[in-house]
């Protein structure tokens, strides 16, 4: 998506050769107008299916899964909770998530009642990096039985192996934004 | 909003005195259909003031604050976090927050760069309970010397004093239901 690439390039900014900060209109403000666009091009990629739910991670997957899900004449999105409330007294499916960027490994869950065998997932995340998010989601997919049609990412950083070992698991995946190098300050695409 | 009463009644349920559980269309699992019909009632309700930002607090205000972003011809979001990642390495505003849900207390933090003086702000929430969330976000409006145009609830829990506290700071507050009291599984409404 060129639009993209030159949004991250204009508006985001790398930081060391790992990191992509694009906070002022992904992950921290959002720019909703632009995040409308991208629900609409993870649309267009995955034209060919008919998802049943919106599968991603709070707290910085809810706005592009919201406009994706909108995108698919607004079907229901699910994120994946990394802290319990006390509210969540019901039974879940839960799969442990290393996060690179905050140095900690958490549990993500979702209630057993919201996903199922009866259900056509479409699993959307802002980044895909190390995958170890994207990883629990596809575990959270296959414990509750349901069908996983594809996982759309907005940026993929290629040169963390993500991207690998999701397609390794057999899944079908689009990312808006690949990522193969940061150096220099310079970001390179594929 | 009536038809938000109702989908409290029929697909959220109480549990004891304090909580009420909609994560089947709120907080866990988000109806976007439904979402987007409460952004256009924030529109509504909030039809005579032009604000340039929506603040809202990671993770369940986001979907909320997005649509109602959407609404108002797309405006941007920003949401505080409440962990701080390691490329979170530029000054912010900070407010102590109390999760009565979570039984923790997080700092709240919003990135200088998105919130000035410039911009005239909506905070918007999932819910209002005793207002510590929302008691957070206008300590941070304050520091950034933004105007506060108003703060628009889902689900305000009158009972619990958050509605009070917020409007005792001056701020017009809108909430889309409000609860009184919740006693014997029954739920009722103002």
């Amino acid at each position: 998506m060129k639009s993209l690439e030159e949004k991250i390039v204009h508006d985001g900014f790398a930081l060391g050769t790992e990191i992509v900060k694009v906070d002022s209109f992904l992950n921290h403000q959002i720019d909703t107008a632009f995040l409308q666009l991208i629900g609409m091009e993870f649309k267009r990629l995955f034209g060919d299916i008919s998802p049943t739910k919106i599968l991603t991670m709070e707290a910085s997957g809810i706005s592009v899964a919201v406009t994706t899900a909108i995108a698919f004449d607004s079907i229901p999105v699910v994120f994946a909770k990394k802290t319990a409330p006390n509210t969540m007294i019901e039974d879940f499916y839960a799969a442990d998530v290393k996060s690179f960027t905050k140095g900690t490994v958490s549990s993500a869950r979702v209630a057993k009642k919201y996903l199922s065998s009866a259900d056509k997932v479409l699993i959307i995340d802002d980044f895909l990096a190390h995958g170890e998010a994207g990883l629990g989601l596809l575990s959270i997919c296959q414990q509750a039985g349901a069908e996983l049609l594809g996982f759309g990412a907005v940026i993929e950083k290629e040169f963390q192996g993500g991207g690998a070992r999701i397609r390794q698991q057999g899944c079908r995946l689009e990312s808006l934004a690949v990522i193969q190098k940061i150096e220099n300050g310079v970001i390179t695409f594929r």
